[in-house]
Protein backbone atom coordinates (compact mmCIF):
# COMPACT_ATOMS: atom_id res chain seq x y z
CA UNK A 1 0.00 0.00 0.00
CA UNK A 2 3.21 2.34 -0.15
CA UNK A 3 3.08 2.39 -4.10
CA UNK A 4 3.14 6.86 -3.62
CA UNK A 5 5.51 6.40 -0.89
CA UNK A 6 8.02 8.87 -2.99
CA UNK A 7 5.66 11.25 -3.86
CA UNK A 8 5.91 14.39 -2.47
CA UNK A 9 3.57 15.37 0.68
CA UNK A 10 2.87 19.03 -1.30
CA UNK A 11 -0.59 18.96 -2.46
CA UNK A 12 -1.17 20.39 -5.99
CA UNK A 13 -1.60 24.17 -5.57
CA UNK A 14 -4.53 26.57 -6.41
CA UNK A 15 -4.56 27.19 -10.49
CA UNK A 16 -6.73 30.08 -11.73
CA UNK A 17 -10.31 28.80 -12.64
CA UNK A 18 -11.22 27.71 -15.12
CA UNK A 19 -9.37 24.41 -15.15
CA UNK A 20 -10.62 20.75 -15.08
CA UNK A 21 -9.82 17.90 -12.62
CA UNK A 22 -10.76 14.44 -12.53
CA UNK A 23 -11.69 12.75 -8.69
CA UNK A 24 -10.62 8.82 -8.73
CA UNK A 25 -11.98 7.39 -6.26
CA UNK A 26 -11.27 3.24 -6.13
CA UNK A 27 -11.42 0.21 -3.86
CA UNK A 28 -8.86 -2.51 -4.44
CA UNK A 29 -9.17 -6.24 -4.51
CA UNK A 30 -6.58 -8.42 -3.49
CA UNK A 31 -5.38 -8.77 -6.94
CA UNK A 32 -2.54 -6.26 -6.91
CA UNK A 33 -0.08 -7.98 -9.40
CA UNK A 34 1.50 -5.33 -11.48
CA UNK A 35 -0.57 -2.59 -9.88
CA UNK A 36 2.73 -0.47 -8.46
CA UNK A 37 4.96 -0.60 -11.77
CA UNK A 38 1.63 0.34 -14.18
CA UNK A 39 0.79 3.42 -11.49
CA UNK A 40 4.59 4.70 -11.46
CA UNK A 41 4.45 4.29 -15.55
CA UNK A 42 1.09 6.12 -15.58
CA UNK A 43 2.59 9.12 -13.53
CA UNK A 44 5.28 9.62 -15.87
CA UNK A 45 3.22 9.45 -18.61
CA UNK A 46 0.42 11.75 -17.53
CA UNK A 47 3.61 14.21 -17.14
CA UNK A 48 3.93 14.32 -20.75
CA UNK A 49 0.53 15.82 -21.84
CA UNK A 50 0.35 19.34 -21.85
CA UNK A 51 -2.16 21.19 -19.99
CA UNK A 52 -1.14 18.06 -17.08
CA UNK A 53 -1.10 20.82 -14.34
CA UNK A 54 -0.05 18.03 -11.25
CA UNK A 55 -2.24 14.97 -9.20
CA UNK A 56 -2.82 14.52 -5.57
CA UNK A 57 -2.98 10.99 -4.12
CA UNK A 58 -3.95 9.64 -0.94
CA UNK A 59 -4.39 6.24 0.27
CA UNK A 60 -6.22 4.98 3.50
CA UNK A 61 -4.69 1.78 4.56
CA UNK A 62 -6.60 -1.31 3.54
CA UNK A 63 -9.48 1.64 2.78
CA UNK A 64 -10.07 4.17 -0.15
CA UNK A 65 -7.80 5.61 -2.73
CA UNK A 66 -8.62 9.13 -3.68
CA UNK A 67 -6.54 10.35 -7.05
CA UNK A 68 -7.08 13.59 -8.13
CA UNK A 69 -5.47 15.11 -11.49
CA UNK A 70 -5.51 18.18 -12.47
CA UNK A 71 -5.58 19.95 -16.17
CA UNK A 72 -5.56 23.54 -18.17
CA UNK A 73 -8.20 22.34 -20.02
CA UNK A 74 -10.78 19.79 -21.04
CA UNK A 75 -8.56 18.56 -24.38
CA UNK A 76 -6.11 18.27 -22.17
CA UNK A 77 -7.89 15.64 -20.08
CA UNK A 78 -9.17 13.96 -23.06
CA UNK A 79 -5.88 13.67 -24.58
CA UNK A 80 -4.70 11.63 -21.52
CA UNK A 81 -8.18 9.80 -21.21
CA UNK A 82 -7.71 8.20 -24.40
CA UNK A 83 -4.03 7.48 -24.78
CA UNK A 84 -3.55 4.16 -25.75
CA UNK A 85 -1.56 3.21 -23.20
CA UNK A 86 -3.79 4.65 -19.98
CA UNK A 87 -6.53 2.72 -21.79
CA UNK A 88 -4.77 -0.55 -21.59
CA UNK A 89 -4.31 -0.18 -17.94
CA UNK A 90 -7.73 1.20 -16.98
CA UNK A 91 -9.04 -2.22 -18.62
CA UNK A 92 -6.58 -4.05 -16.40
CA UNK A 93 -7.84 -2.35 -13.77
CA UNK A 94 -11.50 -3.49 -14.24
CA UNK A 95 -10.50 -6.99 -14.90
CA UNK A 96 -8.24 -7.47 -11.76
CA UNK A 97 -7.39 -4.16 -9.76
CA UNK A 98 -10.41 -2.82 -8.84
CA UNK A 99 -13.51 -3.48 -6.72
CA UNK A 100 -15.20 -0.21 -7.35
CA UNK A 101 -14.27 2.88 -8.51
CA UNK A 102 -16.40 6.09 -9.23
CA UNK A 103 -14.45 8.80 -11.74
CA UNK A 104 -16.14 12.38 -11.65
CA UNK A 105 -14.51 14.76 -13.94
CA UNK A 106 -15.83 18.55 -13.11
CA UNK A 107 -14.45 21.85 -14.22
CA UNK A 108 -12.92 24.53 -11.22
CA UNK A 109 -14.72 27.53 -10.80
CA UNK A 110 -12.92 28.56 -7.56
CA UNK A 111 -9.86 28.04 -5.71
CA UNK A 112 -7.83 28.92 -2.57
CA UNK A 113 -4.17 27.76 -1.14
CA UNK A 114 -3.12 28.23 2.63
CA UNK A 115 0.42 28.01 3.80
CA UNK A 116 1.42 28.31 7.17
CA UNK A 117 3.58 31.72 7.38
CA UNK A 118 6.08 30.53 10.03
CA UNK A 119 8.00 27.10 10.59
CA UNK A 120 6.45 24.94 13.61
CA UNK A 121 8.83 25.37 16.48
CA UNK A 122 8.16 25.68 20.37
CA UNK A 123 7.06 29.42 21.29
CA UNK A 124 10.34 31.36 21.16
CA UNK A 125 9.16 34.10 24.00
CA UNK B 1 -4.37 8.90 11.94
CA UNK B 2 -7.12 6.86 11.92
CA UNK B 3 -9.50 9.53 12.68
CA UNK B 4 -11.98 8.17 9.92
CA UNK B 5 -11.54 4.24 10.59
CA UNK B 6 -15.62 3.97 11.04
CA UNK B 7 -15.87 5.33 7.71
CA UNK B 8 -17.60 2.70 5.40
CA UNK B 9 -15.34 1.95 2.35
CA UNK B 10 -17.99 2.66 -0.35
CA UNK B 11 -16.55 5.35 -2.33
CA UNK B 12 -19.36 8.00 -3.16
CA UNK B 13 -21.54 7.19 -6.26
CA UNK B 14 -21.87 8.96 -9.43
CA UNK B 15 -24.70 11.17 -9.80
CA UNK B 16 -26.54 12.56 -12.90
CA UNK B 17 -24.67 15.78 -13.78
CA UNK B 18 -24.74 18.27 -12.59
CA UNK B 19 -22.98 18.56 -9.42
CA UNK B 20 -20.71 20.19 -7.24
CA UNK B 21 -17.69 18.54 -5.58
CA UNK B 22 -14.90 20.26 -3.28
CA UNK B 23 -11.78 18.68 -3.34
CA UNK B 24 -9.84 19.63 0.26
CA UNK B 25 -6.24 18.73 0.24
CA UNK B 26 -4.53 18.70 3.62
CA UNK B 27 -0.87 18.56 5.20
CA UNK B 28 -1.47 18.54 8.77
CA UNK B 29 1.14 19.74 11.77
CA UNK B 30 1.89 18.58 14.62
CA UNK B 31 -0.47 20.17 16.71
CA UNK B 32 -3.97 18.09 16.19
CA UNK B 33 -5.53 18.27 19.77
CA UNK B 34 -9.55 18.48 19.22
CA UNK B 35 -9.35 17.42 15.57
CA UNK B 36 -10.94 14.48 15.26
CA UNK B 37 -13.52 15.59 17.64
CA UNK B 38 -13.94 18.64 15.77
CA UNK B 39 -14.14 16.38 12.20
CA UNK B 40 -16.24 13.84 13.50
CA UNK B 41 -19.14 17.22 14.24
CA UNK B 42 -18.10 18.31 10.69
CA UNK B 43 -18.97 15.01 9.42
CA UNK B 44 -22.33 15.40 11.31
CA UNK B 45 -23.06 18.96 10.61
CA UNK B 46 -23.00 18.75 6.74
CA UNK B 47 -25.68 16.13 6.40
CA UNK B 48 -27.62 18.52 7.54
CA UNK B 49 -27.17 20.65 4.60
CA UNK B 50 -30.17 20.06 1.84
CA UNK B 51 -28.28 18.80 -1.50
CA UNK B 52 -25.33 17.31 0.29
CA UNK B 53 -24.37 14.19 -1.48
CA UNK B 54 -21.78 12.48 0.65
CA UNK B 55 -17.72 12.99 1.03
CA UNK B 56 -15.10 10.62 0.27
CA UNK B 57 -12.04 10.77 2.16
CA UNK B 58 -8.00 9.02 2.65
CA UNK B 59 -5.43 10.08 4.64
CA UNK B 60 -1.45 8.31 4.11
CA UNK B 61 -0.32 7.86 7.38
CA UNK B 62 2.04 10.86 7.71
CA UNK B 63 0.77 11.98 4.29
CA UNK B 64 -1.69 13.97 2.30
CA UNK B 65 -5.39 13.69 3.65
CA UNK B 66 -7.86 14.27 0.52
CA UNK B 67 -11.83 14.85 1.14
CA UNK B 68 -13.50 15.33 -1.48
CA UNK B 69 -17.12 16.43 -0.66
CA UNK B 70 -20.14 16.28 -3.14
CA UNK B 71 -23.05 18.84 -3.19
CA UNK B 72 -26.84 18.86 -5.92
CA UNK B 73 -25.89 22.22 -6.72
CA UNK B 74 -23.62 25.63 -5.61
CA UNK B 75 -26.31 26.79 -3.26
CA UNK B 76 -25.81 23.45 -1.04
CA UNK B 77 -21.71 24.08 -1.10
CA UNK B 78 -22.29 27.78 -0.09
CA UNK B 79 -24.82 27.30 2.46
CA UNK B 80 -21.94 24.61 3.73
CA UNK B 81 -19.00 27.13 3.70
CA UNK B 82 -20.79 29.46 5.20
CA UNK B 83 -22.23 27.67 7.86
CA UNK B 84 -21.42 29.42 11.26
CA UNK B 85 -19.95 26.37 13.25
CA UNK B 86 -18.21 25.62 10.17
CA UNK B 87 -15.93 28.69 10.10
CA UNK B 88 -15.35 28.60 13.36
CA UNK B 89 -13.68 25.10 12.46
CA UNK B 90 -11.60 26.90 9.49
CA UNK B 91 -10.18 29.43 11.46
CA UNK B 92 -8.87 26.86 13.80
CA UNK B 93 -7.93 24.57 10.92
CA UNK B 94 -5.85 27.43 9.73
CA UNK B 95 -4.07 28.43 13.17
CA UNK B 96 -3.03 25.34 14.71
CA UNK B 97 -4.09 21.63 12.43
CA UNK B 98 -3.15 22.33 9.01
CA UNK B 99 0.41 22.94 7.74
CA UNK B 100 -0.88 23.74 4.05
CA UNK B 101 -4.03 23.04 2.12
CA UNK B 102 -5.96 23.42 -1.25
CA UNK B 103 -9.74 23.73 -1.99
CA UNK B 104 -10.73 23.55 -5.57
CA UNK B 105 -14.43 24.14 -6.18
CA UNK B 106 -15.89 22.63 -8.94
CA UNK B 107 -18.87 21.90 -11.24
CA UNK B 108 -19.18 18.07 -12.24
CA UNK B 109 -19.67 17.65 -16.13
CA UNK B 110 -19.52 13.57 -16.61
CA UNK B 111 -19.20 10.61 -14.06
CA UNK B 112 -18.92 7.22 -14.30
CA UNK B 113 -18.90 4.00 -11.68
CA UNK B 114 -17.45 0.79 -11.81
CA UNK B 115 -18.61 -1.92 -9.36
CA UNK B 116 -17.15 -5.56 -9.87
CA UNK B 117 -20.00 -7.99 -10.40
CA UNK B 118 -18.61 -10.82 -8.89
CA UNK B 119 -17.70 -10.94 -5.17
CA UNK B 120 -13.95 -12.39 -5.82
CA UNK B 121 -13.36 -15.70 -4.70
CA UNK B 122 -11.41 -18.72 -6.03
CA UNK B 123 -12.39 -19.72 -9.28
CA UNK B 124 -15.27 -22.16 -9.97
CA UNK B 125 -14.18 -24.26 -12.44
Amino acid sequence: MSDHAEAPVTPVEAHEPPYYLAVFTTVRTQEQSDYSETNARMEDLVKDIPGYLGMDHAQTPGGLGITVGYFRDADALTQWRTDAEHRAAQRRGRAEWYQSYTLHVAKVERSQGFTREVAQSPAAG
